[in-house]
């Protein structure tokens, strides 16, 4: 599949991740907001499952076709672990975050159509210290966005092993991302993806873009970080790679 | 199979498709509404996930017989995508209608049986304006159904790709609709499937039949549209498909 | 496999669908009790999740085993649709009764470990009318167990199907009832099987054991009436049978 | 595949499953705290699907190098079951107990970022009587313990059972986790997993330290008696293994 037709595939799919993650989260989570005998709103639940059913049903649509990183982390990551080209790390990027923006684009054309919306509410963008949903301090932000990305990593890399069971890796790692929000919503709104915390940073400016350097900064040192530990630690040597047949072809 | 077998199929997989989506709103999503003390009701998310159960059951039970279409905006554009003969659009969609009024005929013998029961409460309609849960514009509901029965398109076209991993489909399908029911229900109370918001609507009438060519024309568009973007952009040429085995034999 | 070994397994998976389900929601379902400001409790959405979880693990726990029925409308279901002999209906009923009750009573040795416990609450029996959990009358009730439990088998029959994607059924099935549940605990708590609506029955008495043939009655008539339906329309004719390998051998 | 590397992923896993479980629970369990008007926090609900998809995620990830254990009484039972050698007891426990300490390290580090972070909130530690979420005796808890460990061993070995649907043993292993903590949350906050109620346990002392005992007690008895019970019941007999090809290899 020629890298022109692997970038839409990225751009469409990062489109959605963003879309549907950012977009349950304002459209859908605290609704109808404070009516407190009828709280039908889906929640940090919610979103937590919206943001993985992103990646899970486009890693089974278009995993075929880019390997569905969606994520310039896992790109990243992928690259450490000696999976993925350095030359084509930067066309991924840029379809991701292209992607994400495309995404947050169409969301607020949506959202803004309700007489309730504003974008002071945040637009679902990350944040530490006072933009912390929950009020973490700035080192608590990073070691989240650090450590979950670093686990995502992990369980992609362990997931699309030859040794793993084929065909379930899709589910693996959407539901890791659906855990990883359950986790860690109240600290950074939680990003683990930096094309995912551009995208509505742009619409929000100020203080989103003001913190946007973690949100880069964290998820990629966690997945070089987890690429390299699984390459040294886990990956079969070459040697032992001879012995068996390569059922990924 | 014959036709009309695959036909009756439809039918029973769309009447369980509005019977549990539908009747998960309409019985379970704000029980027992206004108690405060003792918000037992599924919300949005138990919604969300009803709808989505409703696929991916139907998709194990009666995929191998008719395909599991269950939505004439799948239909399309699986004949978009030239993965479905025209000359069938006609029976599957009236099959899919009959089962989807079935479904909603029973929802009403049932939902009646309650003291608390009334058509007032929109008994799941589809609506924009000021019949969508959240008061968005025609505009916002015309795009959100467009753009989430694009994508739902690209993960059906996508999943059921020969590439992808053979028998998950359904489990990324069914999950995708839930996704796009996390997403929207505050929107249009969520559509992207025309059979679907027929059914209540006839129930319902008045505004709820006014606004139904948007539930019927945005989705079909949207499927449409997703149905000729995968078959340029992805779908594996004539030469290449000869150059492979087709597993799906 | 023997039949003793068989039975057993429905006892301990009856056991655990009992234990679980029923479990989930007497402990869980609005914890802490009366709390406004911290509702944690898992609500509807949870229990349904549970009573699908309890069967999703047991069918891959036990399928090999004893086929995983739990029920006693599934196994005269399999029997209509001709893959279940007559001759082991009781055995396989009366272990899954066995197991229900046992499953209860270790239940109730836990719950009445809480000083807030009363078997008033109804121990998650199953009920019509005045014990409707939102007062749906007899009919509806009926209506809703039969329609309900015909759908399950419909699930089952398809997605046991050797047609459908080996390995996923009890994925499919288990959601069935997740789904099952999300639509119907307002209107009878959601039986559509006669051992787990027996088991809280025997503990609770009175209301409970008075309305306990009809959780037998519609759920049987609505599993014989799926068993004879899919045999007729959908089951593959012996003809059509030897044109293919069997590929459950 | 060495012990060392095989130590070194359940270190990994365990740390994930604290990391992710509890976490899960004390950033996001009631967020925010008593805003009546928005309960967006994810309740017992979110934190079941979390400790469940820590152990799916998990086992899809290193599952193929360690086997993905995770748990002292996972450990257990499988030596009772006489899948796992005595031998390899010891150094497997060790692992799983530092990974588990050094998650709720991790944990405390994020958590005490916050300004509303407190360790006399319990930090997710388990506990009975007075001690108990709900209140539940001794007796209750340790039969709640007991039992659902029980079980959680039944759902491995028979879903890893080589007659099992290859591939699908994490979902069903990761979701039994999340039904037993829908069950079982308010009785003792579930532990099932010695090193999981450790963790904790050492960063609250006191009353979690001094309680400690039964979960390391309950869910090992509970754990072996599974294994035994699995092995006498429905493990193929050592001529019956001799007529099938392993397919485990």
């Amino acid at each position: 599949m020629p890298i022109t037709k692997r970038c839409l595939a990225e751009l469409i799919g990062t489109f959605w991740l963003v879309f549907g993650g950012c977009g349950s989260a304002v459209l859908a989570a605290s609704f109808p907001n404070g009516d407190v005998a009828n709280p039908l709103g889906i929640g940090l639940v919610g979103v937590s499952l919206a943001f993985g059913l992103t990646v899970l049903t486009m890693a089974y649509a278009i995993g075929h076709i880019s390997g569905c990183h969606l994520n310039p982390a896992v790109s990243f990551g992928l690259w450490a672990c000696k999976r993925f080209p350095s030359s084509e790390l930067l066309p991924y990027i840029v379809a991701q975050v292209l992607g994400a923006i495309f995404g947050a684009a169409v969301l607020f054309l949506i959202a803004s159509g309700s007489p309730n919306f504003s974008l002071s509410g945040g637009f679902a963008s990350n944040g530490f210290g006072e933009h912390s949903p929950g009020g973490y301090s700035m080192i608590a932000a990073f070691v989240a966005e650090f450590v979950l990305t670093f686990m995502f990593l992990m369980v992609i890399l362990g997931a699309t092993d030859r040794r793993a069971p084929q065909g379930l890796a899709p589910v693996a790692i959407g539901l890791a991302l659906t855990l990883i929000h359950l986790i860690s919503i109240p600290v950074t709104n939680t990003s683990v993806n930096p094309a995912r915390s551009t995208a509505p940073a742009l619409f929000v400016g100020g203080w989103a873009v003001a913190q946007l350097w973690m949100f880069w900064l964290a998820p990629i040192l966690g997945g070089v970080a987890a690429g390299f530990a699984y390459y040294f630690m886990f990956e079969p040597s070459a040697r032992e790679q001879q012995l068996k047949p390569d059922f990924e072809g």
